[in-house]
């Protein structure tokens, strides 16, 4: 049985590596490397979003090839690690720039479970996302 | 330690209480019973919405008091559980009839994270709520 300090270091890790799989999604959503982003998404993630019935992996594809240019900032309010579970929650800004467009703003509270893999990597299992256009 | 097997018992154990709160919930929203409905919230309880900005247990309380009489059903899509944390998705539905008027429905997704507390009560900690008017 882990000692509570080793149990609270365990959580510390596991926070930081929730908070590197996070920079690694903004990034590679900056990059429009949709390769990387399905990587950081469970096979049966579940996006959950004002305007359309959930959807899920292969959905999520086919919106980011057609994706354009972005930049977002995200400020994670609260991350909670229970064992193999964790969930975050957050508000991100981003900024689309289509080509040859003006660029439009979005932005929203999110509430997201990750789920940590057999080979230690967290990634998305559910995403309640109320990102939309700033009025 | 505990064995596989007693963990399993506890979790399913843990998903029917979980249950038994969203049930309790959805009996005290139909009677109006807005201190049972505040008894089931955490006291730090942060509700994300798509129209305003997150909420905690004062503003829903004010909002509760305010309600007409309602009708609700819930059809729980999965709950997991991890130690005293646990997350739950859901379809809920609501049928509003205010005093005098024409009955409204709403209905939406719900992504919930409950906390069981000290006293192994299952409390709404979190709660990404896209419930909204029927079109």
């Amino acid at each position: 049985m882990q000692s509570t300090q080793t149990s609270e270091d365990g959580r510390q890790k596991d926070k930081q590596a929730i908070r590197e799989t996070v920079d690694r999604w903004l990034e590679a959503s900056k990059q429009g490397d949709v390769n990387t982003l399905l990587s950081l998404l469970a096979d049966d993630v579940i996006f959950i979003t004002p305007d359309r019935e959930p959807f899920g992996k292969e959905a999520f594809a086919g919106a980011s090839n057609e994706n354009p240019e972005m930049e977002a900032a995200i400020d994670i309010k609260e991350i909670e690690v229970a064992g193999d579970w964790a969930w975050m929650r957050s508000f991100l800004k981003v900024r689309f720039t289509p080509p040859g467009g003006d660029a439009t703003k979005h932005s929203g509270h999110i509430l997201t479970i990750f789920q940590k893999q057999s080979d230690d990597r967290w990634v998305i299992k559910r995403d309640a996302n109320f990102v939309k256009p700033e009025q």
